[in-house]
C-alpha cells in the first residue's frame, strides 16, 4: 500500500489456471456457480501472469479502468459487478471510487485463459485495498462472480473449485507437491473463440442430452486424478486429464448447433501425442494433452521427457521464425520414430512452464 | 436367372443407405448385432448404386470375385462369411462354386456407404440365385453379417434396423411417403477414413462413459422421428436427424484415444446450414445435415428449397471445376444473406437424389 494515508494502492500478480477436470455449466448465471467441481493447477507466475494494481484516493469521481496502459471507455458488466460487491462488503466506502490497471505478460484473448488471471489478481488487490474481512474466501467470491474459472487462479499448486455450499475453491497440493511437472503450451491459432464460454455452456445444458451423463461421473474423476497426484502417478493422471479434456469436447460436440473448438491441428497433435506414447519401451506414458475453449492444448510432461517432446515438436512443426522453438537446446539424441505427417509453420508459439506457487502481492 | 440350367446367375443392383439415427456399437462382432436401433433413408437406385452379378456353374472349382470387373486375388473374410452362411442354408448346393461381379456408379471409400449397397445387392442376388427360405428376412440377415448398416439397403424407403430379436430391418414408410424429399451430398474429402467403423465403434463401447447415456435415448428419438415423418413435420425431422448426427460424433470424441471424423469443411457447413436456416422469415427449417463416419455431409432438403440450397452451394464454395454445380441452373434470383466466409476450391463433387424405392432384380 502507499504510505500517502488519502491515497492507497495494492499490485497483484496472478498467473491463469489450465482445468485438469473441466468447469462446464452453470447452474446461477449471476452468482456464477458451477454445475460440477473442477481441478486445475495454477502457473508459474515467472512465464505468465496478470499485474493489476487498484487504487482509490478522495478525489477520484469515477472508476477507471486501463487495460495494457490505455483508459478504457468503459467497464464490463463483470467487472462493475465485482467492484459493486466490493462496495457493499466495505460499506463505509461506498463512496470512493477506484482506478484499475491492469496488463498481461502474454497474449490475451489466446485461450490462454486472461481473464482467470485478470479477475483473480483483480479480486486479490481490491480485498487487500479495503481489507475485506475474510480475505482468502473473500477473494475467490470476488473473482468467480468476474470470471468462474477466475476462482482457481486465487490460489498455487492443483486447486479445487467446489460445486457445493459455497462454491469456493481450495489449494489440494501445493506446487512443491510434483516438482518436475512441466506444462508446455501450443499456440496453433491466437484468434478469437467463435462461440463465447458463456454462450456455448448455456447451450449445452439446454440442448445436450448427455451433459448430465457427463455430470454425474465428474466427481468421481476427480477423486480418482487427485489420488493419482497423490502418488505421482503419471500414466493415470494423463489418462484422465485427456479423457475429460474429450469429454467435455463431446458435450459441445452434442450441443445444439453443435460446438466444435477443436481443429485440424488439435487433431494433428491429439494423433501425435497417442503415437509418442506409444514409443515408451515400458508402455509408459510420456506426455498428456488439454483443450480449453480453444484449439490450443496444453501438455503437460515431466522433466525427463520435456527435452525430448520438445525436440519431436520443433521436428514435427518446423517453422521459419526461430523463436517458436527457442527452447529447444541442440542435440545429436535420435528421436523416437512417429508415423504422424509433418506440419510446417501452423504452430505460432510454445510455451515452456510449470506449476506456480499461486498470487503475489507486490506493493 | 440365365435359360441355362447347369448354369445360372442373378444381377441385383441396390443403393446406400443414409442413417437418419446412426448405428455405433456392435454387442455381438460375429453376427454384428447393433446396441441400439437405427433409422435410414435408402437413396434412389438411378443416381447411385452398385451392380453385383452372382453366378454359379458345375464347372467353377473355387469361388472368385470381380471388383469393377477386375479379378481380386482374395474373398474378403466378411465375404467369405456370406458365402458360408449361403452354403449352410442351400446345403444341397455345398459344392457349388460363386462368382461375384460388382461394380458401383459412385466411389468407393468416399464416405457414401458403398459397403451398404454392395452387401445388399450381393445378399440379394445370392438369395434368389440359391432360392433360399424365406427370402427378405434371409438376404436381411445375410447383408447385416456382411456389412452392418447393408441390412437398411435391402429395403426401399424409411427403413428401420431393430436391435432386438433377430436384428433384422424393415421398411417404416414406402419411396412415396413423403415424395417432395431431397438429399444434397456434399464430397470435400473422398480420402480412406483415419479410423474404420469397426474399430472405432468398438473402441467407444469399451471407452466412453457417455455411450451408455446415448444408447438409454436413441430409441425414444426413433419414436419421435417416425411421427415427425409420418406427418412430414420438417422442423422436427431436421432437428432430431442433426442432433443424431452430433451425438453420434460426440461418443466418438469421447472415445479413448478420440475419434474425430469432422474437419474444418464439416464444421463450416454446420455453420452454413444453420445460418441458412434462420434466414426463413418464418423461423422455419430449410435443410439438415447429417455426417457418417466421414466429414461428408447429408443434406436433407424438401425440394421447395432445393434449388435456392444448391444456388448458395455455388456462391459459398466457388470452384474452377464447372461439373462440382452443374445442377444449379441459371438464376437471378437474390440469394439470402448469410455471414459464412466464402470457401474456393474445397467442394469435389455435389450428388444431388432422392428416397428410392430398394433394390432390383434386374435378371
Amino acid at each position: 500500500m502507499s504510505t500517502d494515508t488519502s491515497s492507497r494502492s495494492v499490485t497483484c500478480q496472478a498467473s491463469p489456471n489450465i482445468a485438469l477436470i473441466k468447469y462446464w455449466g452453470k447452474r446461477d448465471e449471476e452468482l456464477i456457480l458451477p454445475d460440477n467441481d473442477s481441478l486445475s493447477i495454477t502457473l508459474d507466475l515467472t512465464d505468465m501472469h496478470s499485474y493489476t494494481t487498484v487504487s482509490t484516493s478522495p478525489s477520484m469521481t469515477c472508476d477507471t479502468f486501463y487495460f495494457e496502459g490505455v483508459l478504457q471507455t468503459k467497464l464490463s458488466s463483470r467487472m462493475q459487478k465485482v467492484l459493486g460487491e466490493v462496495r457493499r462488503r466495505a460499506k463505509d466506502m461506498q463512496n470512493q471510487f477506484v482506478e484499475i490497471r491492469s496488463q498481461n505478460t502474454f497474449p490475451a484473448s489466446s485461450g490462454l485463459a486472461s481473464s482467470a488471471s485478470a479477475y483473480a489478481s483483480l479480486a486479490i488487490a481490491l480485498t487487500k485495498l479495503f481489507n475485506l474481512d475474510n480475505p482468502d474466501a473473500t477473494a475467490a467470491y470476488l473473482a468467480r462472480i468476474g470470471s468462474g474459472s477466475a476462482i482457481r487462479s486465487v490460489y498455487g499448486g492443483f486447486v479445487r473449485w467446489s460445486s457445493e455450499g459455497e462454491c469456493l475453491s481450495s489449494c489440494v497440493f501445493p506446487m512443491e507437491h510434483w516438482p518436475d511437472l512441466r506444462l508446455i503450451i501450443l499456440i496453433f491459432n491466437s484468434s478469437k473463440k467463435p462461440v463465447s464460454s458463456t454462450d456455448a455452456m448455456q447451450r449445452t445444458r439446454e440442448t445436450s442430452t448427455l451433459f448430465s451423463a457427463r455430470l454425474a461421473t465428474v466427481n468421481d474423476k476427480i477423486e480418482k486424478l487427485i489420488e493419482a497426484i497423490r502418488i505421482k502417478d503419471f500414466n493415470t493422471f494423463a489418462k484422465i486429464v485427456m479423457m475429460d479434456s474429450s469429454q467435455f469436447h463431446a458435450v459441445c460436440m452434442d450441443t445444439y448447433p453443435p460446438v466444435i473448438y477443436l481443429n485440424e491441428q488439435s487433431k494433428h497433435l491429439i494423433d501425435l501425442v497417442h503415437a509418442y506414447n506409444e514409443t515408451d519401451e515400458n508402455g509408459a506414458m510420456k506426455v498428456a494433452y488439454t483443450f480449453d475453449a480453444g484449439p490450443n492444448p496444453f501438455c503437460f510432461i515431466r522433466e525427463q521427457h520435456a527435452e525430448e517432446f520438445l525436440r519431436l515438436l520443433k521436428y514435427i512443426y518446423p517453422t521459419a521464425d526461430n523463436n517458436v522453438h527457442k527452447h529447444v537446446a541442440d542435440s545429436d539424441a535420435k528421436l523416437p520414430s512417429i508415423n504422424v505427417p509433418i506440419a510446417p509453420n501452423v504452430l505460432e508459439r510454445i510455451v515452456l512452464t510449470k506449476i506456480g506457487s499461486g498470487p503475489k502481492i507486490i506493493s
